[in-house]
């Protein structure tokens, strides 16, 4: 799927609404989703911290859509790996994934999680499932 | 920490007041946190499909509450893996939690995830960093 | 399938034989698998602490003989978590295993790993591809 | 750590001593292991197939190194996650890891698993802990 009908296919869901999810890139090698910031998504308010499950939630999402951009199928997550690397704090948010495997039972993505600087806030993989 | 506490502490985060989690049982042997639906949810709206970020939220909450009720300290997440075994599907959802291991560097909980019916809808477990 | 057909079957496994690998029990409820302590398990001679990765060849076993023993099937691993919660020291292992969900298209199972104590030492789960 | 201190470092461990685990290269940006095959390290025998356990065992041996290499300290696994994308076929047997985050309190790598062919066998990610 190219970034057009990622783009139209995203907004369809009511959490990804609500979270502001776009599609920035999508294509064979990879997708980019970037995020902005709102504040219902803390887990503390002040300084403002990103909520784990929230990050989660990027990292699931660019996941299957990196399955989807590389050619793969996918209509629901089987696993997912997250590792928290630093507080995601306040300000756009990016992730950035790519598929590891396309496969007939599950196919595996790759995602990192960028604030504002150059490093990794976060970083997982998930496994999805075919329809 | 007793259930009181807990549940106050809860509804501090933003995240959860949004959510609706209330802390239902805490005590050393494990917690049990609730959450009532709500629309915005959802990753399908027809048949309405919570979405697996949202899922990840529970157990990644529900882990660090089951550390705190065991006596350990936990201020944020280290890492999470959720395994997803059935969609969940509207209604008050339930997850349950326990503390695997209480440590000095890391803590261990693990989670699941129950609808109305009593077959686990996922699973999985989180790492926790003391202060 | 039940304790002397899986017995029979660990066997099978050159690997399984190395480690010296014993069903000591099967049922649907989950399994108990036995392994004594050989020298060349070790990453460190002194004291000596079981590898990390044997620690998870435990919990892939275990946790596929717990889908085959709970009437699922299982043929190899699509992907497996490992949580260590203390080192392994030398003595007897055991590990026990249960499945958490049979599934037509991946079944999970999860297990805990034990010394001579009543503590685990590590715990996991792992997804099984059917064949 | 460099190549050479890493590579006189693995082989004290008595089982990377049985794997014949040799390091390859080893910088700041990543470090690769390979590995002979040797018939006790599969679970099937026609064709043979390495034990998921020995394939985790080369990730977190190989993020570990990684960590080292890149400037981390790193003296055990807190936890691992395993993909298992193909069968390992018998060959050589490679292994490439990054680190993802040096930290205070836990390292995080990924690593790759590879055989003769382009295509990776396995992938994962360990979360290591300094001394």
């Amino acid at each position: 799927m190219d970034r057009d009908t990622l783009a139209e296919r995203i907004v369809r869901a009511p959490f990804h609404r609500w979270l502001g999810l776009e599609v920035e890139k999508a294509d064979a090698t990879g997708v980019e989703l970037v995020m902005p910031w709102r504040g219902e998504i803390v887990s503390r308010a002040d300084p403002p911290i990103m909520h784990g499950g929230v990050v989660a939630a990027l990292i699931d999402t660019a996941g299957l859509y990196a399955v989807l951009a590389a050619g793969g199928s996918a209509i629901g997550t089987a696993y997912m790996h997250v590792d928290y690397h630093r507080p995601v704090v306040s300000g756009t948010v990016r992730v950035r994934a790519r598929a590891l495997k396309l496969g007939r039972r599950i196919s595996v993505a790759e995602a990192m999680v960028y604030g504002e600087g150059p490093e990794p806030l976060a970083s997982g993989r998930g496994g999805y499932f075919p329809p």
